[in-house]
């Protein structure tokens, strides 16, 4: 299967997943659960989830086993977005082209509709039905890690960090502490929790581990390069918005080639990490390099 | 041991164990460590930790199994009560007497503290050490409780309702509704954490559960009645300031006596359910009248 294909597929599964797990628009309180459906079912590339799969499949698992987990990570990064577009924050009105949650539903009900999305994850993180078939210890180290990575010194601390940086003149390693926590460390929990539940040993989990952490940086630096070269069109919202907001990036502190130059090595880092994994990591392969060279 | 000095030797060992789990002030980001600290140590009563533990050491258990999930429940708790008074919300300037999150630290990292509270909650609720002596499905047990009274359909539903309430005519059964998911379910989960972690069986469970039940909308009747009746200085929040903003309230519902009324039956209830449990349920059954019967 080619990437393409196999993003096409992965990605409708995963949507597949959403439709189950995520309370309907007839569920009590409607408001909330319409909120939180138009954020998620918002055109997502549902990168995180298919990573997450594609771990689980190169050490011989199967989608299946990883769908509710790749569920709650989705929807703990669509959580954020919603609180980072909030006007507080980024103060966005469009995302992938169509109004930031809170434009329509107004301010309260955005900010509750993250929170709840959040809770929502570990719910289905701890649910019993998804989880029948495995070991309940593997559940908590899933549970405790994703937590880990999207808290006050993960994914949280990243956003913080990030904020009190905008228009500021910061250090390189500053700028890598926000990239690696604000978006990095979801895609680095993504690849470790598919290789966990997909029932991995010690030793592959840390190949995809350092997969992980660098095709995790490498996503964020394209993004950043992305935001100075991208076509406004697949991007769905503005280029140059993150320079127009003094907001920290590579091409900023390195300029666009070096910073091209350091996603491409990022990319290689990653795809070496996987050698132990042989052949059947070939398409998590496809991902690092798709990561670092798709146009939106 | 009275009911004032259970409290207060509970609460301070409840104090204790946040002071251990949760990050320093200078643990990076400081600024977000700081606002989390800044809202959880704010003076709260440690209601839900003090449940908690009184239901684990009514079946033979002690605090020191669940003062890990306690403290869980107290950030969960502190979260809510920081985004209920952003200005998007409750627009609230004060809470127990102090300036709140938002006023201090500014709306992004008061929105940004609240979501990693509620992480961090869950995270500590999976940590392996603090679990070691409990069976690991009951770990995830937990946890799919706490995320399945706090998330869409209990905790954040009941606020989305109380919001959408404000100003209008509702009916009995929609504050109801209001008040056992925004405040009782809280309540009810953290006593019925107290018990799995306790160790109790299926029928101390279902007592404990009944108990939890009543108590926890009497708790939130008597809150109703505290905001018309209550003294300024002791509540640390404005007398009649849920009339003020048209909130629903059993008072507004049913007249004070009758309000009063209600609160002491489902004290009744609440201290009924725990026939079973016999003698050493004698300290819930005191936290019963205590919640009716507080003067803040």
């Amino acid at each position: 299967m080619n990437i393409k294909d196999y993003l096409q597929n992965r990605s409708a599964l995963v949507d597949r997943a959403l439709e189950r797990w995520m309370p309907g628009e007839e569920v009590l309180p409607r408001s909330l659960h319409q909120a939180m459906r138009y954020s998620v079912f918002a055109g997502g590339k549902r990168l995180r989830p298919i990573l997450m799969i594609a771990a689980c499949e190169s050490l011989g698992g199967h989608a299946g086993q990883v769908l509710h987990a790749a569920c709650a990570m989705e929807m703990i990064h669509t959580y954020s977005l919603i609180h980072d577009d909030l006007p507080a924050m980024d103060d966005d009105d469009f995302r992938r082209g169509r109004p930031t949650n809170h434009k329509v539903y107004g301010e309260a009900t955005a900010i509750l509709a993250g929170d709840a999305l959040l809770t929502e994850a570990f719910r289905i993180l701890a649910d019993a039905e998804a989880n029948r078939s495995v070991p309940p210890a593997t559940v908590i180290k899933v549970i405790e890690l994703v937590a880990r990575y999207a808290g006050s010194q993960g994914m949280v601390g990243g956003q913080v960090v990030d904020m009190e940086s905008e228009g500021k003149e910061i250090d390189f390693p500053t700028l890598e502490y926000i990239h690696t926590h604000k978006t990095g460390g979801l895609i680095l929990a993504s690849v470790q929790v598919g290789a966990l539940l997909g029932g991995a040993n010690d030793s592959q989990v840390a190949a995809i581990k350092r997969f992980g952490g660098a095709a995790g940086l490498a996503f964020q630096v394209a993004d950043d390069i992305l935001d100075v070269v991208g076509d406004q069109q697949h991007l769905g919202k503005n280029v140059g918005s993150d320079q127009a907001r003094g907001k920290a990036t590579y091409p900023a502190q390195l300029g666009l080639d070096e910073a091209q130059q350091r996603a491409d090595e990022l990319c290689g880092i990653a795809i070496s990490a996987l050698a132990p994994l042989g052949k059947s990591a070939e398409i998590l392969q496809e991902l690092a390099r798709y990561i670092v060279n798709r146009d939106s």
